[in-house]
């Protein structure tokens, strides 16, 4: 590209390379829908086999985790991350992924940076099927400064209309399935940042609790429950995703009004790594609830008979409460 | 919301505060399709009325044009901008829009650009009557410093598989329709910012060849042609969204191979803002064509008995160029 533009701060033939590699990725993820070869501006996904489709979307970003995966310059977890955060969103009300936009900014393009991300993300798109499509790879000077930079996840699934999963049938009664999280998922790195700080002295530190260094056990990547769950769907009534807010946060979007969730926290074992976050950051445990997702990443609300097929489905499952009516303001209740 | 959590530097309360402001400009951009009152973690749409629909979606930002928005601090035209833009980008495949999603990022919330960006997005998704289905407001202190955020936007349409749009008819012969462009649209902001810096008072500048101030040029909103274009996708054989890399970098990803378009520069009047920009950054013709848009926002082809049918639908638009079979290596010449 010529001068003038180069030295304004964009190198489209470093753009153009990372696109090539980026495609190849992409590429592994394809299925039969994906219609290749059209579409340069946008990408195309033929959708069939659904009788009454409903398209089921969300987006987000991983947060402050970032921060952390900048430090140790480790983001192909991030990568993974973004994906199976987006997976089960969609997942709780009960749609399949089909397929998914990946979105990277940085102050300027790094391809070594910018692939990790990538990989990540189309390995975890792989493991459920689902479709890296397209993308974007900016490169924003002035915006992202220094080793910054923002990876942004974008899913579209589909569902069948009579098969939604919206919490509707949810009654007195039922019990709450609680699925093991594989750390804090995306969710708190604000807080902990203040506790630990973010330096990687600090992160490569190992922690003998955790049998590992507190860098590697805040990265662990954001667990999808799709695999596991997926048959499972005609026998959950609702599913909360252990997201910001915790337990007490999401449980009460699912769950019908005048009901409440009530959790008896005996019923798991809360993981060391939330432990240590309380204790050296002094926290109150009422606020680690509402702050982490304390262990478990998806609260599965079915029949009591169903739930031992739920528990049974994945390592670690556990019955963890039960839905009762409500009796005071708290719509969830933990002891 | 707790203490430490706060001191972290998330404001829960606050998030919630605009999460309900934006629902409601977002509700006013719903169709009959969006399935509203479910799926508090994902957007639903039923998708009704396709033979044989194919999903077309895209994902990006507005680049460094970002920069002075935030210099001028004036949003609005920004939400414009990303939804105007994706909305291009999908409709060169000959897909109507469905549905949007917007991420925005920014260090601290700040309730006011929060709003002011989403309602220029609700603006822009209604006109062409796409849902404002979903989307993510992140606090990443540390990510974004300062005033410095950023937009995302994702879109969703969708396409009879045999009424896409894809260039493969097209033949020697046939003509191309430029349809003007409304400013820079989102594109060359880096190079225009080398040229004329981004203050406040350079860009308040009033400058009598445009009528305002440099700014207001500068932040005039991608212009997008769906409406006027729509009812003629039967006659439109291929169209190329003229973004990074002008009318050289984005025409020939439509063309089948062994052709090449030229264009006759004088067929159209170059905006005056792109002269001011050449004239004060002293960059080579050349140059500017390969960076800009020059005025021409979507280049159109079609057989020549129905450009003048093209040409009718938007005032401004003008029969700017030829296909021809290609000659030596150049796919695009311009005269």
């Amino acid at each position: 590209m010529s001068d003038a533009y180069t030295r304004a701060g964009v190198d489209i033939d470093l753009g153009e390379q990372i696109t090539g590699r980026i495609a190849k990725l992409a590429g592994a993820t394809f299925r039969p829908e994906v219609l290749s070869g059209v579409g340069l501006f946008g990408g195309f996904f033929e959708l069939k086999g659904y009788r009454q489709p409903v398209l089921v979307s969300s987006t987000d970003s991983v947060g402050t985790k970032l921060k952390i995966a900048i430090a140790l310059g480790s983001h192909y977890s991030i990568g993974i991350d973004i994906v199976n955060h987006c997976v089960n969103d969609i997942f709780t009300g009960g749609a399949e992924p089909l397929f998914f936009l990946d979105y990277i900014a940085m102050g300027n393009l790094v391809a070594e940076k910018t692939e990790a991300l990538v990989a990540g993300v189309a390995d975890a798109c792989r493991k459920v099927a689902c479709a890296l499509i397209g993308g974007e790879t900016a490169a924003l000077p002035g915006i992202y400064r220094g080793e910054n930079y923002d990876l942004v996840g974008f899913i579209v699934g589909a569902v069948e209309k009579d098969a939604i999963i919206r919490g509707e049938t949810i009654v007195a009664g039922d019990v709450v399935v609680g699925l093991p999280s594989s750390g804090l998922h995306t969710n708190g790195f604000s807080l902990v940042r203040s506790v630990f700080g973010e330096t990687r002295p600090e992160m490569e530190t190992y922690q003998p609790e955790l049998s590992r260094t507190l860098g590697e056990a805040l990265l662990e990547p954001h667990r999808c429950y799709f695999n596991e769950m997926k048959d499972l769907r005609p026998i959950i009534k609702g599913m909360a995703h252990i997201t910001q807010g915790g337990l007490e946060g999401n449980v009460p979007r699912i769950l019908p009004a005048s009901l409440m969730a009530s959790f008896d926290s005996r019923s798991w074992t809360v993981p060391p790594l939330f432990e240590l976050i309380q204790a050296r950051g002094k926290i109150a445990r009422d606020e680690m609830y509402r702050v982490f997702n304390m262990g478990i990443g998806m609260a599965v609300v079915s029949a009591p008979e169903n739930a031992a097929q739920i528990v049974a489905a994945l390592p670690g499952a556990a019955l963890i409460g039960e839905v009762a009516a409500q009796t005071g303001d708290a719509r969830v209740v933990i002891r």
